[in-house]
């Protein structure tokens, strides 16, 4: 017996990388900057549900291509 | 007898390094936040929940994806 | 001889590396605003639960994953 596997589990590994930081840093900048202007709080959010989605989106394609490449 | 298992463990693995820092990240500068406006104290808390959710669920998916390829 | 194992004790370490960093990271800006506001101590402190909660889980994961790995 040796190393077995898909390396489409490791594809979607990396593809959670880049979106794990970047959903991170968009919303820590979100906090900074709601504690500088509370008045625009709400648009901060909406700014930042915005954002997180685009970049979600990635690693939820990550996830397709995953399945796509894994029982298809 | 050698190096054996399955590489879906270590794609796991990989899967968490990411929002293990995203998280980590966000939640850092949601306290530095709070301590500079503590009067928006429960909005931060809203934007963190949020935000880490939306990291949390791609650890979730890459345990899922464990999952389906060491057991399906 | 040559090496020998399962490529699943990796996978663990690797999966304690971002949340590591990450707790890491998050408790010392915790640290660090409580000594900027003290009155704001525990909502600091429930954050930091919270996040470290968040963390905390993708590694123990790891650790499931492990024990699935290894033992089933």
């Amino acid at each position: 017996m040796e190393i077995t596997g898909n390396i489409a589990t490791i594809a979607f590994a990396l593809a959670t990388l880049g979106p794990g930081l970047g959903i991170g840093w968009l919303v820590a900048k979100t906090q900074e900057s709601v504690a500088r202007q509370p008045e625009v709080a709400s648009t901060l959010r909406v700014n930042m549900l915005i954002g997180a989605a685009f970049v979600e989106l990635l690693a939820l394609i990550g996830f397709i291509v995953f399945i796509l490449a894994y029982f298809v």
